[in-house]
């Protein structure tokens, strides 16, 4: 069984792999972008510690949704594939999966610490507090580490009976964010919007440490501007 | 009644959305910035929702100043277009408005602080401290929440008493600024010298929490040295 | 009498005006380089309130040394000219000055503090604290304010016992930094470290409150390395 | 004896001390980068002073590793020669070096604190907390300063136990970092993580100011994926 990657899915993670570069949101070979052909069932992600500026779309990895077995490309998938599988495998409506270490929501992560709604900048896209998991076992490190970082997502979210399409991004306790949406590019929207939230958060917390959390019905008009049925921003696309 | 938009306001408004993207205060499609044509009684401002890497002059929409309603454009105007048509109705001296999300601006809204002038960069643009609105209530917001935001900046410089040219730029509370001028651009430059003064400030404070505002005889030279009938600063050309 | 300005000064003094802008030391038209010709007594600098983008050599005004009249140039001269003037006239080592609103020198500027040094970067270019000026009377604002402004600069480093060529840089309180050299572009590469001390100084401060200067040992040995007869600092060109 | 450099040194070296530049790691003349052949038993280094967008690769300098003469090259070495050799000479697997006085990194070397490993992003790259200097006594300044630095480097990851492939970068107190790695570029690549982990790390404390370092069993598990036997991450090079 060779199912072949469609040029589009190709072409649109390979600019989700460059779109992380050109927002700021990754250095070195941090970081990895990828896409799903849910009818293939072939998940298509940046290879392993392979410089940004030397990625071509020939470079990109498919692997086997259920299996993770490499379908097509010749280089190792990134080591956090596991990652994504896991959570392809678990929410049906995600279409595209970016990590990365982009600081402000790595210090997020790093302090263990969810980031609070405080504006509308952040209700446009994450319809609450961004979760932080539970830190990691030592057992779960251990074995099969990449997978467990994707369980204790997936946990998150279902501990707080969040929606990925409300919480299109959690921040995995001492690592980073993970972010998603219905397809490669819109993921990577999620993650430019992650990290300006969470730049203006500590900023804002710093500045004033008892400033409280967004009213719930400004930060609820806000997401619902943009998202469901009801939605007004934009261009009717949706 | 089909009013026309002059070439040159197209083009105004057109490259005051692009100098949002240089000068850095807007990211994905956050932001807006509109122009007016008083003779005309018609606001020309960005579309709703679009990248501002693929936004063209001929993409802007025009909407009635009194009914709001599109007068020429294929797209849907921005979301925020109530705001700006509340400003232009009420202060006649405004040629061009725009709203950010500009980072440290934000900071300072989320915060619910105006941001007090601390030196000769906050003086030479704004005549006293920055206001932030009162947060709008849950009615306000669910109601028409576009148009009680322009609404609730308005009250903010009548309840101060503070003159548009004086105090071209108000924080909304939870949410962002809005900055205005005589014209497009010049609400950008506003936009550009508050982003500049509000990331001075926050850092200023977390240097010397103690700091008090400039002296007023000072803030007064260097607002008057650029504005006003005895203007020194600049080409002679205000 | 009309002394004509080199062609060498005037290419020198635009290089300087641009490489505030490419260090990002300036914004919107904030700031102004100038120098000097001291045997034609004429100073050169940036018109007032010209936009970085649209300087060209031939904007650039000459006055004179004594009488600060304008030799050369159609534009008016920086409002600040008389600041510069008044350096220039009581320090005949200086070249070439700088005045900008950089982000983090002008947080101390506002802070009203000096800039203690805390490491080699520091050291590399200052011998000792970066001095802030005492806050200008409401007397002195009222009248000729620029060129208090110099005299307030002038007597921070008098009172201080410091010499312009130890000390190339001074924060004026509630207002931003000056900084001058031999040359226009020596006089930007002070102001270049001072905003990265400065930004450095901010952020050393934050996470170790505690922190105390440099051994002054330290200082002296990196600042000879780079100044004065036994410097072994670059190639021998001082 | 006139060992020549090969070409394949001289031009990674001189890429190594661009990328300093591209990656934001240098200003003016600061930071310098080498590299070594061991069979000619030669280091080459930039020239003192020089600004990066003057240098050549033919500006670079041959220095002895031994004797630290200039074997090639009509400019004088960085000043900061003798800290390299001395740690050319300790360490046998080093291939590169770079000094810089990257704004973060210099913030913990001038507030005197090592680095803790609070997230992956710095357990990919160091195998613990980076650690800091003790400050050098007024003896070792004032005498062979340079080569003293070299000296407190060697003695810090002495007393620490730490192998320099394990931790490949030391802050020297009230200065700033020297990192280094198998070749220039892979030096410059662990600069460049340790200015993104400094970064990271200030901020994190500042949100968080009770944060523990992160589980030493996520600390190994992440550098043993990037490095020895064992590593999976990347594409089987190393």
């Amino acid at each position: 069984m060779t199912a072949s990657v469609s040029p589009g899915l190709r072409e649109a993670v390979w600019q989700a792999n460059q779109a992380l570069v050109e927002a700021g949101l990754v250095r070195l070979s941090f970081g990895n972008a990828s896409g799903i052909d849910r009818d293939a069932g072939i998940v298509l992600i940046k290879p392993s510690g392979v410089p940004y500026d030397e990625l071509r779309p020939e470079h990109l990895v498919a692997v086997g949704l259920e299996d993770g077995q490499v379908r097509e490309g010749e280089a190792r998938p990134s080591s956090d594939t596991p990652t994504h599988l896991a959570l392809y495998r678990t929410y049906p409506t995600i279409g595209g999966i970016v990590h990365t270490h982009s600081e402000a929501a790595t210090v997020w992560a790093q302090a263990c610490l969810p980031i609070p709604p405080l504006g509308t900048t952040h209700a446009d896209h994450f319809r609450g507090p961004i979760p932080v998991t539970r830190p990691l076992a030592e057992a779960e490190v251990g074995a099969d580490y990449e997978a467990a970082t994707g369980a204790v997502i997936v946990a998150t979210l279902d501990e707080l009976g969040l929606d990925p399409g409300d919480m299109p991004a959690v921040l995995v306790a001492s690592h980073g964010p993970f972010a998603w949406g219905g397809d490669p590019l819109e993921a990577v929207a999620n993650a430019i919007a992650l990290e300006t939230v969470a730049a203006m958060a500590i900023r804002t917390y710093a500045l004033n440490p008892a400033v409280q959390p967004m009213a719930g019905y400004l930060l609820e008009r806000h997401f619902r501007r943009k998202h469901g049925a009801d939605a007004y921003y934009g261009q009717r696309r949706r």
